[in-house]
């Protein structure tokens, strides 16, 4: 039995490609270089290199998933509940990668980085990525700089989720298996439209700039309605009624008036958005949402019937049912897809009402089945080259 | 069999009152006056004065519900596929009364009236206004003015429903029935967080100044970020992704860019909120949607059985199934409270793919449950005088 723990003081390493004169080529047709990639890795890869386990983060996620950056680090990784010794993922077998995405500004190259041509940041002469990009940043950190030629398992969440769809669609020789979770093969309308809200909260900003805002004030503003409204959606009406209700903020009955806020809901809506703006840059906000809404499987290869073709791991699909952002039906699409296709796919809804970011919160179920499969998985290879 | 057709041409008229040195109390303990109330009528009131009925208006609603406003006036009132010469609220039968909420800036008294203490527009100087305070000012208007002592029915949806609540609550000798549609005792913590993020953004927006903007250029871009928030509140899921899908807007492919919208959606939500923009003002916006905010029933009375203690009226009560904003389950809230006291309440969830707008559209369920409640209660009215 394992001791269940936290990996303990891990770094974020940072890996160069496509340095002059290569360039990466992206899906818009643009190019860029050179690319910087900031990652984490956790546990020994063994000697057969065959239990790398990768992790695709969501939106706001970065390559710090588990672990913490030095011993009185008060923030664990965005996915600690998951990783570590003897923890669903469990860094005692597997070897597990996470990177930032392109596009991103946690160390991996985006919009606030350095161009080359002008030596100030790219702003909007930033080129729009797309999940193959990021993908394709990732196959290059995995397979050229770590030398890992498959992946026992592909995983992640919402965005994350359709990095996954994307991996075992353009690298099927590398996906043992894959793991989405809370996703979609396409972008709602809905998804589209709240997206689009906050766009328009972070163009409406005067100190957005048209995306110039390096030397000046970053538009925190509009950043923090972005954060604001995208926070409900990842919440639940009957998660927000059990941890908000109506309770007002610090006071006894209403202020009728526009100053602090009235309810508990807002306060922590106005904390969320405030913190967000402290780490987070707007225009890569603007990119990666873009690169969400972008993201349409069925439209690319004609069905998601189509899309699932040549994939060749296992699946194991999950979805939450109090998830209206990315809901059940849309997982249950991508289930009918790879079934058409013969690929041994495993379905399980799982109970909560915490809404779509469920899978980000401590669940025991959730690290059961992936457990399990997991270890299905890697029994399954041994077996194969025994 | 009555003919279905439009009300006409008809006109918004203006009633003052509350004029010095009366003034007119409100709820949060400030006082107004003199106090405008645009409002509009329709049909005939019978010399018995039993056949009146009052429509509460929504968020961005105002007393213009039916008709027009001159033969050639291309848009009809916010409810004219109800409200008409034999349709649901059958002109030819009732005598129909709407007017702007306080607060509102469709002629009623709001933040971009002329503070008479300065001659300068109040903005943030207005006073909070609540639903008891809307309720109040409809009262005066219907009683003082329009010399009604009884209303036939009070209906509305939304914001409309809590104040239909509201009647019958502080007025219960004047509402023979009631029809409070797709609406909630108190709004839920998912309804404030939404309505507080179109504040964010309004506040957000320099233009907005505080709230002192009319010797300037209107907070455009946070008031039309706020509605088109509102607005996808107010579809859902299933219906944004009939009406648009993921459908482009007048191009082949994606733009890869932050220009034009690339999804009609996007172009939708734009759109919307540049017309709001057009007709609501911003301070209004701030005003009635913490009135909204501030309702509950709950709260104010102890519970929900012990707020309709004194109710005398009939209830139909009616829900959506696609509604996610006031869900079914908030009006079942309010049946089971009515029947607590012995209520006759009849409920009544129609189902619809439209989210909480259905009540707007054309819908000839809607039309039929409420035509034929409004005749059961004008039979029995004259059933109990004859």
């Amino acid at each position: 039995m394992d001791a269940i723990g936290s990996i303990g003081v891990v770094e974020t390493r940072q890996w160069c490609f496509a340095e002059p004169p290569d360039e990466l080529k992206l899906r818009s047709g643009a190019s860029i270089g050179p690319v910087d990639v900031a990652y984490e890795t956790y546990g020994e890869l063994t000697p057969e290199r065959d239990n790398a386990v990768l992790i695709c983060h969501a939106l706001s996620g970065d390559a710090h998933v588990a672990g913490r950056h030095s011993p009185d680090d008060p923030k664990a990784g965005w996915w600690d509940v998951m990783i570590g010794p003897g923890k669903g993922i469990d860094t005692d077998r597997y070897f597990v990668i996470c990177s930032n995405c392109i596009g991103g500004c946690k160390g991996s190259t985006g919009p606030s980085s350095i161009n080359p041509a002008t030596g100030r940041p790219y702003g909007l002469d930033f080129p729009m990525v797309t999940m193959q990009d990021m993908v394709k940043v990732q196959h290059a950190l995995v397979k050229e700089h770590l030398g890992v030629d498959r992946l026992l398992c592909v995983t992640g969440g919402s965005m994350g989720g359709m990095q996954v769809l994307q991996w075992a669609i353009d690298y099927p020789e590398m996906v043992v298996s894959a793991i989405p979770i809370a996703t979609t093969s396409r972008l709602s309308a809905q998804g589209i439209a709240f997206d689009e809200v906050g766009r328009q909260a972070i163009y409406g900003d005067p100190d957005w700039n048209n995306g110039d805002y390096h030397d000046g004030t970053p538009p925190a503003r509009g950043l923090g309605v972005a954060r604001m409204v995208g926070h409900i959606t990842y919440l639940s009406d009957r998660s927000m009624r059990e941890k908000f209700g109506r309770g007002l903020q610090d006071r006894e009955e209403v202020g009728y008036d526009f100053g602090p806020p009235d309810f508990q809901v807002e306060s922590y809506l106005r904390y969320k958005g405030d913190s967000f703006v402290a780490r987070f840059d707007a225009n890569s906000y603007l990119y990666i949402t873009k690169a969400m809404d972008y993201f349409d499987l069925e439209a690319d290869y004609g069905s998601l019937v189509n899309a699932f073709s040549g994939v060749r791991g296992r699946f194991l699909v999950i979805s939450y049912t109090g998830d209206w952002l990315f809901p059940t039906y849309q997982s249950k699409e991508i289930v009918r897809a790879l079934q058409a296709n013969g690929v041994v796919t495993t379905f399980c809804e799982l109970a909560s009402d915490y809404g779509h970011d469920a899978f980000l919160l401590e669940d025991e179920q959730l690290a059961q089945v992936i457990r399990e499969f997991l270890r299905h998985q890697q029994r399954s290879v041994r077996e194969q080259r025994a």
